[in-house]
C-alpha cells in the first residue's frame, strides 16, 4: 500500500456555493494525522494557498514533534509527524512524485454522487491494496471540494451511506469511516 | 435495530490513570450527533455528572434544536435533537428501560483488549443487527472508561485496529469507524 492523503483548504465551497479558502481547524490536524498512523498512510498533506494558515499547521507541527508536546505525548509525534504543508494540490502530487517516481492516482470524495468516474468501496479498497500505483486520498473542508478538483480526479469515491439517507458528517469522521473501509485490513 | 450511544465524561481516566470527570468537547456534540443520525441511532446520551457541563450540553442542544441554529442549519437541527443529557450510565439506562420496556445491553468500547466478555465486531454487528435487545453503545473520553464501568459491561468491543499497532484515535473518529462497522449497511 501507497497511500497518501490531503486535506484541501482550497478551492472549497461555502454554505453559499461560492468558493472559498477555508481555516485551518487545528483539532482535524490532530484527528487526521491520528487516523494517517492507524492506517499506515506515508504522508497527510494540508493543502492550503494562505500563507498565515500555513504558519499556523507548522507551529502545531513543531510543538507536537520537537517542541513540549513531542516529550508530552510521544504518540501524538509520531501521528503529527507525518503532516506535510504544502500550497496547492498540485504541491502535494509533485511531492509525492519525487518520491515514489511516478505521479499518484487521485481519489476524490464527495459527498455527493458523481456521474462520471464514481468508485465503490470496494473497488477503491482493491486499487489501494494492490499497491501497484501510489493513490492520494483527499477530503474538502467546509461544504466540500470545488467541482473543477473533482474534474482533475481520476475517481471520485461513492459518498459514505449510513442507514439513513442523512448525508453530513464532520471530515473527521468521513475520514475515519473511509480510511477504514479503503485500509483497514 | 434499537441501538443508543453513550458518551461517557465520568468515570474516565486522565494521563496518570486517576478517576477524573472530564471536561465538555462541544465539537464531539455535533460530531456524534451526526453520526448517530447516520446510522440510525435512537439517542445519543451525554453522561457527566457536572451540572454546569449538563447546562453547557442543553445550551448546545437548544441553540440547535430551537434557536438561531436550527434555522441556520436544518441538518444539525435533526442531529442534535438526537442528543440527552443524563448524570449517569445507571439515568441513561433507566431512560432506555423507560422507552423499550427491558434494560438495554451494555456494550461498552475500550482502547486496549480485555480478557472478559471481549467481542468481535463481527459477532457485535450481529447483536446489533438482529434488534432483539436494545443496545447501547458507550465510548469513554479523556483516557478511557474506568475499569469499573467495563465491569458492568455485558460485552466489551475489541479494540479498533488499523494496519499499524497504533491505537490512539480521538473519541470522534474512534466513533465512527465502530458505528459504521456494528451499524453500516
Amino acid at each position: 500500500m501507497r497511500l497518501y492523503i490531503g486535506l484541501v483548504h482550497y478551492p472549497v465551497y461555502n454554505k453559499n456555493y461560492e468558493i472559498i479558502a477555508s481555516a485551518i481547524t487545528t483539532l482535524d490536524l490532530h484527528d487526521l494525522a491520528r487516523l494517517a498512523r492507524t492506517y499506515d498512510v506515508r504522508r497527510f498533506f494540508v493543502i492550503t494557498p494562505l500563507d498565515d494558515q500555513r504558519a499556523l499547521v507548522e507551529q502545531v507541527r513543531r510543538h507536537w514533534t520537537e517542541g513540549y508536546g513531542a516529550k508530552y505525548n510521544r504518540h501524538r509525534k509520531e501521528a503529527i509527524g507525518l503532516i506535510g504543508v504544502v500550497s496547492s494540490l498540485e504541491q502535494a502530487i509533485d511531492e509525492i512524485a519525487q518520491s515514489e517516481g511516478e505521479a499518484p492516482l487521485l481519489i476524490a470524495t464527495d459527498a455527493s454522487r458523481q456521474k462520471d468516474r464514481s468508485v465503490s468501496c470496494e473497488k477503491a479498497r482493491e486499487i489501494i491494496q494492490r499497491g501497484e500505483k501510489a493513490v492520494i486520498l483527499i477530503f474538502g473542508t467546509a461544504w466540500g471540494l470545488d467541482k473543477a478538483i473533482l474534474g482533475l480526479a481520476d475517481y471520485v469515491l461513492e459518498p459514505v451511506s449510513g442507514r439513513t439517507g442523512y448525508n453530513h458528517l464532520s471530515v473527521r469522521t468521513a475520514a475515519a469511516i473511509v480510511l477504514d473501509r479503503l485500509a483497514g485490513r
